[in-house]
């Protein structure tokens, strides 16, 4: 959303966003009164749609799961997980996998779902809470980025084997030292680059490729568009381990519709511990 | 070789380096008086070897084509190529595909075995007669990026629809200007960074992962190396091609092993168009 907004909007444009909705009002019969949708219409309390932008919630959502999870665990967050660590990273029964962001919607998919794979998980996060709570969720390693002596020294102890696949949220300097970290043959799933969100020019570093030769890691960048006609599958997939118990979710709730600026920007700034969401 | 020495070599130390070698004597039958072996042996007149580092020059090498292409275009060069082109970068009819270095050992065959494929071949070299040399191979479009006014504008100009493949033999500056002229879901393939073999410090640039991301990019490090099994078919196919005359080398023949280290140097400085070759 952040560099979508950057780059595309102008003072007065409606926010994107993703919403859970309700269907008030219907003269389509595929999106009858009462039922739920997941939207793309923005930041709006009430809407209209041709029902392009409207994706009908799950067949069959269980009453004890909460309908947010629709824009978060079993929804597009979790989606960009699995496939992220499924297509893109292949990630294989013993490998190490590292993910920073990793307290954020989609780093605490991306380790469970690494975790349900077989794999050793480590996580980088930005506050004790969200190390605990990664060490909750069963995470093998994490540690708080912003309080440790040295990066460096904190990815290779919590891997000194290496990392065979990495999950990359975070972009800017902690790139380099993650790529350092690769084993020979090591993918990385660029998935976005949250510490570079707020740049006004590019942040500057050391070229990544003579590394990325000498150890013949691969880098692929994804959204999670690419695998629109898979979307079905993967939410009943999330749903499914969800229903084991296998995959836990958490949301930072903030109530209020006029709170959705002061919410999205403590979001970017880090306050969230799993999916932010906003009820209204 | 430069990389390898820089970090791997002291003063005296047998420089690194391949050769094809008359065998003229012989205690392995594997390897009789008389016959060719490709050595890996390093900068030597004469060798002793137990057999581990010698291939035997391919069988029925036809008598017309110069054995020294054992170690240039029918040789690792042309092999690094040929994976580089089908294995990593899975070039397709009708894409277009961008090789930097062009007039080198590896970026000529590159260019060859893209047109093969049907693609349409962009190559990047430094001076304008390695540029006339590229028309002459068959590339559609080949620029002297050390005269060209804007790099970036060069680029587009050559391909103003973007690239789908990218061949990166040179690191540096070209890669980051290059970067933003890939297609969406485009390869790109790091076969070497000749422009920082001679760091004493890494040279930065502008992080390339926000472009990595939204144009869902690919980037894979390679070795030839990692396609062992692969090298009898490989070298075959590239005959195959030279025969057929679809496959052209042209070598850069400097005279004398005393000469070698400034030949070496030479083709880091690009004075060679095609494979260095040093006869003894």
């Amino acid at each position: 959303m952040r560099p979508f907004s950057k780059l595309y909007m102008k003072e007065g444009d409606v926010m994107i966003g993703t919403q859970v909705a309700k269907v008030i009002q219907s003269k389509n019969s595929a999106f009858p009164v009462g039922s739920h949708v997941v939207s793309s219409c923005g930041w709006k309390t009430h809407a209209i749609s041709d029902g392009k932008d409207l994706t009908l919630l799950m067949a069959d959502w269980p009453k004890n799961v909460p309908m947010s999870l629709a824009v978060g665990a079993i929804g597009m967050p979790g989606l960009t997980a699995l496939y992220g660590v499924e297509a893109v990273l292949k990630a294989q029964k013993g490998e190490t996998l590292l993910v920073n962001a990793a307290a954020g919607a989609v780093g605490t998919v991306v380790g469970q779902i690494a975790k349900i794979h077989g794999c050793k998980v480590v996580g980088s996060a930005g506050s004790d809470a969200k190390v605990a709570y990664l060490k909750e969720l069963g995470f093998d390693e994490a540690f708080n980025y912003k309080t440790v002596p040295s990066l460096e020294e904190a990815l290779k102890k919590a891997a000194p084997e290496g990392y065979d696949c990495f999950f990359e949220n975070v972009g800017g300097q902690f790139s380099t030292f993650a790529l350092q970290q690769m084993k020979e043959f090591g993918r990385i799933a660029v998935c976005g680059g949250i510490s570079t969100y707020h740049d006004t020019a590019y942040q500057t570093g050391p070229y990544p490729l003579t590394t990325i030769n000498w150890k013949q890691v691969k880098i692929e960048g994804f959204m999670q568009s690419r695998w629109q006609s898979d979307h079905p599958q993967g939410l009943k997939k999330l749903m499914g381990w969800y229903k084991e118990g296998k995959l836990k979710s958490r949301e930072h709730v903030t109530k209020g519709f006029e709170n959705m600026p002061a919410a999205f920007m403590g979001m970017l700034q880090g306050e969230n511990i799993g999916k932010a969401i906003v009820t209204v």
